[in-house]
Parts: C-alpha cells; sequence; structure tokens
C-alpha cells in the first residue's frame, strides 16, 4: 500500500506492506488530515519515523474481536495503551509510559491506505455527519480537552491566542459554554472564522488595552511568541492552557509565573464522544476550516501547502 | 534613622529620614531576615529602589487607628492593597495592581530602625514565640500558600526540589500533611536540616530512579536548573509549584507540559496565622536555619554572606 512517511529525516510517499491486524482491526482510511504536530515532527519533534497522521475516518474492514464494526465508518482515539499498567488500568492510556500514539510515537499513523487500532480506540460516526467533517473529530476532542482541565463557564472570561485550524477550534467549542470568548491572532482573514461563529476578535497588536483581563487564556498558536502575550493577557491567579506540541523551547519568565500566582496547563488530547456529539447537533461547524484536499500520492506536496502561512486544514484523500 | 538601601544600583547602610506613620501603624525594628529575594533584587530582579527587607519582627510605636497595639511585638503581611479595587474589596490585596510590597515594590522595607505598614497588615506573636523564631514567619506562611494551590493529603507524593531556606522550610511544613515528601537538592549537609524532621532525602545526582513519581514537586531552588529537575520528577497530570523569584528565564520545554498535561503553578506568599500557630505550637523548628547574625550597620557584608553557598539565613540585629 501507498504511505506518506518520514523515516531518517526524509518525507515521501513510498510503497509499504499492509499492515496485518495482530489482534488489531484494520482500517481502510477513506480521509486523513494534516495536523501542524506533523509539520512539527518533520521539523524533529518527538523523533517519530514512520508513517504519519493521526486525524482520519475509515472503514473497518478486518476485526475478530468485534465483527459487528466491520463495514462501519469510525474514527479512531489515538493513544494505545499497554493495557496492564496502573494508569492504563484507571482509564489513562493516554498517559501510559509504555503507550504508542497513532503517527506520533512507535505507531504507523494514518497519511496511508489502511492502519491498525485496537477495538475500544474506534468510534462509529453518526451517519449525519460527512467524512469532511468526521476527520475533524481527533483535533476537536483535543479542544474541548481544555475543558477536563479548567471550568468553563458563561461568564467565564476566556482568550483564545493563536488563529490557526486548533485555535478557530478552540474558540468555537469554548464559546459554547462561555459568552465571553475573544480570539487573538495575526491575521484578520483568519480570524474571520471566528467571528463567523460569534466569538470576538483582537488583532494581536492590538490586546495592550486587554493586559491582565483573562480568567483562562488558550495558547494555541504553536509558537514561542503566544506563551508571552498568554502572559500578558491573565490576570493574576489565572490559567494559561498550553495547547500546542512544538519542538521550540520559549524563555519562560518564571518570576511573573510566581508573583501572578498563575498556573499554566498542559492540555494535549480530550474525549471524542462530546466532539462527535458536537459535530452531529452542528453546534461546532468546521467546514469552512478545509483549504484543500490532495490525493495521498500528492502527500509531500500536502504537507508542504499545510505549512504555509494562511492555509487551514489540508486534507488527503486516500480512498 | 539607619537603613540598607539599594539605590541607582548600589548598596548600602545609610542614614534616612525615619518614616512618618502617615496614617500607618509605625514600627521599631528588632530583627529582619534576608531573603533570597534581597540577593536578586540586588542582581536586578524587580527594579526595586529603596531599603531592603520584608521579614521582620518588632514592636509598634505608633497607631492612631489601634492604639492597643502600641507596644505589641508583631510580623507584617507585606502586600499593600489600593483598598478600593474589586480585587482588594474580594480579600486579594497580594494582587492589587496598585500594590505596594514591603522592600520589594514602591515600599521601603524592614532591613532599617523603623517601617510603617497599615493596621491590618501587622499580627501580634504569641509570647512563646521568641524573635528568632518569629522571624520566619513570613517565609513559613509563604511555604505554607503552597497549600493554597495544591491539595496535600497524606498520601500525596511531594518532591522539594532545593535545599536552601525556602526548600526547608517548604519540606518542614508540607511534611506535616503528608508522609510521602522527598527533599531534593546539591548538598548533603543542607539536606540533613530536613531529615531531622522526619523527610526523606535524596541528591540531585540520584534522582534518575524517581522519575515521574510525584503527584506534586515544589521548585524552591530558585535556579535554571531546578524546573527541568521538576519536569522529571513529576507524574504526568501532576503538578509542579513554583516558589522562587528570580531574575533568569528558563527554557521552557512547552512540550512536554502539554503532552504529560502538566500544571505548573505560581505560588508567591501566604496567610500569616497559620504559621504563627506552627511556631506557636511547635509543629514546625526554624531554631536550626539560622547561620549567622549581624548589626544593621554590618548589612552589606550579611548580604555577601547572604549570598554565599552552605549558608542558611541571616539575621539582622536593628535594635
Amino acid at each position: 500500500m501507498k504511505a506518506l512517511r518520514f523515516v531518517d529525516g526524509v518525507l515521501g510517499v513510498l510503497d509499504v506492506k499492509r499492515p496485518g491486524p495482530d489482534g488489531e482491526c484494520l482500517v481502510r482510511i477513506l480521509k486523513s488530515g494534516i495536523c501542524n504536530t506533523d509539520l512539527e515532527i518533520v521539523r524533529g519533534y518527538g523523533g517519530f519515523d514512520g508513517t504519519l497522521g493521526h486525524e482520519f475516518v475509515g472503514i473497518v474492514e478486518q476485526s475478530a474481536e468485534k465483527p459487528e464494526l466491520i463495514g462501519q465508518r469510525v474514527v479512531g482515539e489515538i493513544n494505545v495503551g499497554c493495557g496492564r499498567c496502573s494508569v492504563c488500568k484507571t482509564g489513562g492510556a493516554r498517559h501510559c509510559p509504555e503507550r504508542t500514539v497513532l503517527g506520533i510515537k512507535g505507531r504507523d499513523g494514518s497519511h496511508a491506505e489502511y492502519l491498525t487500532l485496537p477495538t475500544h480506540n474506534l468510534f462509529p460516526i453518526p451517519t449525519n455527519v460527512p467524512d469532511e467533517h468526521a476527520v475533524f473529530v481527533e483535533p476537536l476532542a483535543a479542544a474541548i480537552g481544555i475543558t477536563e482541565h479548567v471550568d468553563i463557564r458563561p461568564e467565564t472570561k476566556v482568550a483564545v491566542v493563536g488563529d490557526g485550524k486548533l485555535g478557530i477550534l478552540c474558540a468555537r467549542s469554548l464559546a459554547i459554554r462561555s459568552r465571553n470568548v475573544v480570539a487573538i491572532g495575526k491575521h484578520a482573514e483568519k480570524l474571520a472564522l471566528a467571528e463567523k461563529s460569534g466569538v470576538e476578535t483582537v488583532l494581536v497588536r492590538n490586546t495592550g488595552k486587554l493586559s491582565a483581563r483573562f480568567d483562562v487564556v488558550i495558547e494555541a498558536s504553536g509558537s514561542e511568541s503566544g506563551f508571552a502575550v498568554a502572559l500578558d493577557l491573565v490576570k493574576p491567579r489565572g490559567r494559561i492552557v498550553l495547547k500546542s506540541t512544538f519542538q521550540a523551547k520559549p524563555r519562560l519568565e518564571a518570576w511573573r509565573i510566581v508573583v501572578n500566582e498563575i498556573s499554566v496547563i498542559g492540555s494535549r488530547c480530550g474525549r471524542f464522544e462530546p466532539a462527535l456529539a458536537m459535530l452531529a447537533n452542528g453546534s461546532v461547524d468546521v467546514s469552512d476550516l478545509i483549504s484543500e484536499q490532495y490525493a495521498l500520492t500528492d502527500g509531500v506536496l500536502a504537507m508542504k501547502r499545510a505549512a504555509e502561512n494562511g492555509v487551514m486544514k489540508v486534507l488527503l484523500n486516500v480512498s
């Protein structure tokens, strides 16, 4: 089968052996979304070698454990725990020290014709959610994952720093809980996507007057400067949620965190069920976030485009 | 009166005018403790110009508002809010945007013969707490302040990184709540002070086997490397509490915070009442933390000694 692989520092579409399910389910990929984490891996983040991709929609072709899944359209939770350790036994595969992560750590990903995942990682998709929307379940779940760490109420003042794909998904999903969400970014045309969903927007160069105004600031810019902006915006005793995984190591003004008694909270993934529900009931729209779609065989070009300014989600059409 | 002042980048004991109380209480200083924050200010932290010092015990000489305080031995909360803003009105003078802070921000400190503070900042000291112990109320309150931010239970696994004055106070006060406190530092002779109070100790070079073991890690080393050690020690979804204010800006491995969904929580000050109670009932001993005592007139030498390796608390005897 074809797969978009990053091996020994080289990105390319290669012919590789189709994976045997080996006790897992075999999934034929329909569409796979390019995430900033894919781009960071190619820049050296995480030391991953293998097939990229962790946002997908596909059809189950083999499932020894749960044959009724065969033929179903599914999305998949990306963390696979060992299933034996105390972390896994308390439901925490996301933090199992022996975990593999689809297309990120020790496990080939979804930019390929097929992948395998354990049965319990797969979630059937409601019929009214088209493939183009379903491929957003993983990043939308990650956005909603913020609410596992911080309480967002109608009156909570929330700023989302970053107007990329993840930032817009965060702003849209948090605006369901709070009526005080402000999206902050460098690009008026991207911020317009947040505005469409009723979120106030401010260009980052105009945020001086918003200093120390927010209870919660989401850092979703994936850039070194985003953290400094977040520190300016957050109230004393407020919370900054870090969403982006990136290779750079920003300088931490630790004294500001101490003096203002701020909490900086890392948030990676989230639960799939509420994300599927939001797409099914239409409370979060994602259709306007797709910039371009490419064939898997054009995967290298697709990755290049995804890294360019102004480009939002790029999808690979696999089958 | 004499005062140890840091003005235009120069540290010296100067003759200055005794402060008029101006609606506050006038306090004659008995003893004043040198804190690492004083040393950091002299290295450029915070841009403070004035009389240093914020850990003191003194006698109230004037108090128009509450004459019954006159003659009483007191310690003092260091933050003075405007009293009018919404932050102050909800009890948060610590985070009032207009606040002054004794010997740190906009207000002359306690390394002097006299200071003034508002009536409600002063706390009379129980008679069984000697001056040498009372001068530790402010840093002990800061150590206990950790429990305002994180829940510490008997089974909570806590590591304290840093074997200086603040680290030892953190270890001793947290060991009252948790039976699983480990103090980690570079100096066996300083760690022995934590051991004395029943806390397990580990040299930082031997912490490899403790990776990802702790629910809560207190970073009290005041050094750039301390944060990296804390990141190694904390469990996924665990909490790092930053206690030290220092000028350096350590590089933040933001991706580790995101991937392991860690919370980094700043904690500066704490409430004086529980610290006074702990000293009065003897549950935390501080007498063995005093390295040396100097006359105020030898304040420059005292600051120099306080910055040297192996030296714990240095006190200034004022009157």
